[in-house]
């Protein structure tokens, strides 16, 4: 073999990949714990090894615990958490059934988007983005409408309002129908109850509540739902996110069915690791504390919360822009600045709310100081009188 | 705030995530360059920020070198080569229309499986896997047919055979079809030349021919083929793989779609920088060097490859199993003594041929001796006389 040609490289090279420094307190992607990003860099293995196997299988008994589940099939798409809401419409929203969507924000919207496009016909009971359903409205809802889907947002994302999802799924369940509930934003930051609140189908992601980077979404299916797609005739439109054959090649008989993301799944062991060593419900007390001493905080400085105290979302907070600031040069000062991500509102809410994330690592006390510190300044240098 | 909870965690500890060591010499995922596993360490930042955007427009700049194209659309679907796959089926492939297939291994099999979840009349020109196409049969079969779209798989991973595309786009244009091909795992390996041969839509993965872990699919997609779907009505079934919306995030406005995968995307771009930085034609004639001298050693041992000499891949030979010899035993005792890994043929192969990559770092004199020293080994043992 002759030695490669000493010919100078063809193109211009780029700089080396140096990302800037930041604080990432917006509604996601979340900060990575270091170990994570250990994992991240350990050498890869082929999809069918015996040790990626057991990765899989570890991933999923960490999962069980997070999503508070004893018997549900646990899953994870090599997609983000759009991809896992695809997942769970392709397979369970069938053309022309009936999909009711509790609809009071954006991703209720792209639930309906989702739906159409799978030919269901979706009902959906509007709301106000940032408000929340009451039991009584639910069930006059879905008995109205017997549908055999529902679909809600438990953390909504776009607008901070957590909806509790036990009468969705008690009424759901009444009428025959299974739930789907976006648990994007709720997932390791807080309690999912999928077991006990009634869930059928539920999908996440990797990079909010369980600080990890994005590119997965883990999905949980009771034992119903996946009752209810073995008796399925007709195959999903996808066959990507076919949830019958990602089962069967993560689960019971580990047939190919794609190259899963070997590195991100490293990744995602060692956030739920994380996760574990420091206890789930410690957890979700720290964040809660932390949501607790942010609004305390907020409200001292004069601002508004979006959403009212029972509904808040502890990892999400929306903050009501005050009268005359521009949210977005107070969101470009933060990033030029300290390097701080926030985000801000969008569609109805443009404008109006800046969406403060404190999330996995941020959780402490020390760094929604050091925020808060950093967002007067911002506040002040547009205006706002503290 | 208190201070968390000292209580033991909750639940037992898992072992820290140590991978073995493994000489990747299947189809893929390949060895990864230890650059590209430092890009994937780096501190993520949000999917919006101005320094991710970069990272996506560098991305898209180097891919073009490598798929060979000056004019095409370049997107990053966030998920595997097989997400690539249905992103070019489900958006190009319409309900009602007729999809032309040339049906020679296992890929084009999932092509023509995901056409019809998309409600397509899927032809098929059937060959053994392992055998190609010649001229007069392609262009006799799209005159025949008139399809609206043809697939065909440049590399067939399952069967080490390699299409040259060229007579297909021709014939498919002539009767105004939009053309499809499979890059899965020639992209970087080998050149696919997009301009050159007349291709509407490539999509490949990073994990095989980039030398990156797997996670994204790059497309490329051809100026008329970009129109089509421009002009087309009807939304894509897919919400999450919809290429209108992807490029608008990613190349146009950069308005949100989903939450990309931002470490992946670090890695890519790591990864394509190390092929610039060798140059390609250097690196594609590295594979060939490699892929001579690995078929010179294996037919002195006696043995066969599966595809004529002039259609075989130079990243992944088909060795075809001796008479007498267990496929699966060799495999085993590569695994668990040297730590290699190489796959067995499927379907109608399975037994009876060996897929063995050449690829990336693994792709040098010194590699390929290393491998056939333990391959030999192997087959001795399993009482195979060389």
């Amino acid at each position: 073999m002759s030695a490669t040609r000493s010919s100078a490289p063809a193109y211009d090279l780029l700089a080396p990949l140096q990302p800037p420094t930041r604080y990432l307190f917006g509604p996601g992607p979340s900060m990575v714990h270091p170990r994570v990003y250990q994992a991240l860099s350990k050498p890869i293995v082929g999809h069918l090894d015996p040790f990626f196997i057991q990765v899989m299988q570890d991933v999923q008994e960490l999962l069980k615990r997070i999503f508070g589940t004893k018997d549900a099939s646990i899953l994870v798409i090599s997609g983000t958490g759009s991809a896992g809401m695809e997942a769970a419409v392709s397979n369970f929203v069938e053309p022309g059934s009936k999909f009711a969507v509790f609809a009071n924000g954006y991703f209720s919207d792209r639930l309906t988007e989702m739906a159409k496009r799978q030919g269901a016909n979706v009902v959906r009971l509007e709301k106000p983005w940032g408000e929340t359903y009451a039991d009584a409205e639910i069930s006059e809802f879905i008995r109205r409408e017997r549908p055999s889907v529902v679909g809600y947002v438990h953390a909504e994302t776009s607008t901070g309002a957590l909806q509790p999802g036990r009468a969705i799924c008690a009424a759901a369940h009444e009428v025959g129908a299974l739930v789907i509930a976006d648990c994007v934003t709720s997932l390791g930051g807080l309690a999912v109850d999928f077991d006990q609140t009634g869930i059928d189908i539920a999908y996440s992601c990797t990079q909010k509540g369980l600080s990890c980077p994005p590119g997965l979404s883990p999905l949980a299916i009771s034992p119903r739902a996946m009752d209810w797609l073995r008796a399925k005739t007709t195959p999903s439109r996808s066959w990507y996110l076919d949830i019958k054959l990602i089962h069967d090649y993560s689960t019971v008989s580990h047939r190919y069915h794609h190259t899963a993301p070997i590195s991100m799944f490293y990744a995602l062991r060692e956030a739920l690791q994380v996760i574990a060593e420091e206890g789930v419900e410690n957890r979700w007390d720290r964040h809660r504390r932390c949501h607790r001493f942010f609004v305390r905080e907020i409200e001292a400085m004069g601002l508004r919360m979006h959403v009212p105290t029972e509904f808040r979302i502890p990892t999400l907070n929306t903050v009501v822009v005050p009268a005359g600031v521009d949210e977005p040069k107070v969101r470009k000062r933060l990033l030029d600045g300290p390097g701080i991500e926030i985000a801000g509102g969008f569609g109805p809410l443009a404008g109006k709310i800046f969406r403060i994330g404190v999330m996995g690592p941020l959780a402490t006390e020390d760094n929604v100081q050091f925020f808060l510190k950093e967002f007067r300044k911002a506040l002040s240098a547009e205006g706002y009188s503290i």
